[in-house]
């Protein structure tokens, strides 16, 4: 049995570390580790086991995410299901930081048997973090997870890219007080599927009621999508500290996952987001050919240079370097 | 003189016909004048001329787009501007018809010499229109045309695609009765500087000042983007038809305008801008090579089928394509 054959058996026996070693596989950049990863992907898809519920969630530092993951979390692991969850945080190697990279904020979710925590991996460029997240996904899918959270910070383009990795995307604000509403990134709105106003709980919950109708109301000027029954893109208040609305999110994401499956659209979605990352790695694989010859990789940045000046039109300056990556060949 | 030099000089000479045939050219599909086509926008740049001001502006059919466009439009022409009036209808292939494919809807416009209008180039592909829209845009600011209006029906990701040829883009919507908000797309106020509500006049002029309040209201719900001054991305309600609250806008978007030059977001959106295309050309001209042997085009097309259906993973579909690229090599 090779070594990608016995990580495979122990992936889907259901142990954790032999997860978290895969993990670590397609996180890594190293030519023999690709193809580890490469095939180890391959191993498990052939497998074919059930898909899980794969659910985007965004919300920036403060509004509590973690105490709502793990509030969540537990609350799934209590209907009985294994709940994977993963982070993406683009500017985790710029603060030294990384979120979920302190395990004990949440202390209870990270002991149960059901329950796999992973914390953003260390890498600078989004592309390597969307590639590697991906394929995490996939191994937590292929381990037999019922449901997987890939929470994001929301810096950059990460909430597009982890929405392409999932099925369902969570938004998750705090309660805006009077006129300081600091107002969601610009964009969230097209992706957002259910927007959960946190902390609707105490002092707060006046203030998270009036902010969770703000929202309902922008969303409402906002264009019907296919992918949507009635009553969705949905906004709604939770308390992750007093667990209130925590079941009546489930029932929200279940009911939207129910319809778009029985519509088509959760299959055509998962297409569409194969295919995007088909011609995503398509691309990242022709670049590093242009890119690995480190002369030709000079005069590609040579010609974006000039192009960000304005003296030379980028079609030009493509064809320049394209002509430069045929004759090296 | 060779051809391409007489066409550069009748074009800066403010020849219109030169300038329709400079565009025909771009959008032309052949090698030959694909090779002429960029020999054309190399020359014209060398003579750097003057930055024109590019402007967005998308509106679904029916909001009153043409009849805007010729009143803003002769209102500039008053100013002693020289227009040009761009079309993108990625929609126009398969409808048979095209936005401003009837010039007699902007019959004042079309007669004036400082004037020139341009339908939308009739293209499946939106990849081929945007690279033929950005080209005319080019071509037109060569020409020495102070504004250049880029029209899009908004349809699929042309919104997106023209705001990224555009300083500044304009959302043009019609006034909303009641409960039959129609709504805008998704992802159009990540894009909008400005918001326009039409037919602020007659019967609709109260509709028209309720629409207007309903999307200011949500524009403050999104957070600030650094390339806007106080006040913006701004609503405001105007009547094409009566002409109400055209220098309004027109005050508007020298404003931003200026405030964007004048704080370096408007060279650092034109070199974004530029780069970004750049990447784009280098994109497709990787593609065309995977895609020019028949056999090889037929493998990426099984290898994506396979990616759809969850059998091969995106990864080792994208590897596997990048080998037959070298071995043909």
């Amino acid at each position: 049995m090779s070594d990608t054959e016995t990580l495979i058996r122990d992936i889907l026996a259901g142990q954790r570390r032999a997860l978290a070693r895969a993990i670590t596989l397609v996180e890594s950049t190293r030519p023999d580790h690709r193809a580890r990863a490469l095939a180890l992907l391959d191993g498990l898809r052939a497998k074919g086991g059930k898909q899980a519920l794969r659910i985007g969630l965004s919300g920036t530092p403060g509004v509590g995410k973690s105490t709502f993951t793990e509030a969540f979390g537990m609350m799934l692991i209590g209907l009985g299901l294994k709940v994977a969850v993963l982070a993406v945080d683009p500017s985790s190697a710029r603060s030294g930081g990384s979120i979920l990279g302190d395990k004990t904020r949440m202390e209870r979710l990270a002991r149960e048997a059901n329950a796999f925590i992973r914390p953003s991996p260390s890498q600078t460029a989004l592309g390597g973090v969307a590639r590697r997240t991906r394929e995490a996904v996939e191994l937590c899918e292929g381990a037999g997870f019922d449901v997987i959270l890939i929470e994001t910070v929301g810096v950059g383009q990460s909430e597009t890219m982890v929405a392409d990795m999932s099925d369902i995307f969570v938004l998750l604000l705090a309660p805006a007080g009077g006129d300081e509403l600091q107002g969601v990134k610009r964009g969230i709105m097209e992706i957002a599927d259910l927007i959960l106003i946190n902390k609707a709980d105490g002092e707060l919950k006046a203030a998270a009621a009036r902010t969770c109708a703000d929202y309902a109301g922008a969303m409402r000027l906002l264009r019907r999508r296919s992918q949507d029954p009635d009553g969705f893109p949905k906004a709604r208040t939770v308390s992750a500290v007093t667990g209130e609305a925590l079941g009546d999110v489930w029932a929200d994401i279940t009911e939207l996952a129910d319809w778009r499956r029985t519509n088509g659209h959760w299959d055509a979605a998962r297409a569409r987001q194969a295919r995007r990352w088909f011609h995503e790695e398509l691309r990242l694989g022709l670049l590093a050919k242009l890119t690995a010859d480190p002369s030709l990789a000079g005069r590609v940045a040579r010609l974006e240079a000039a192009v960000e000046r304005g003296e030379v039109a980028p079609a030009a300056a493509a064809a320049e370097a394209l002509a430069s990556l045929a004759s090296t060949q």
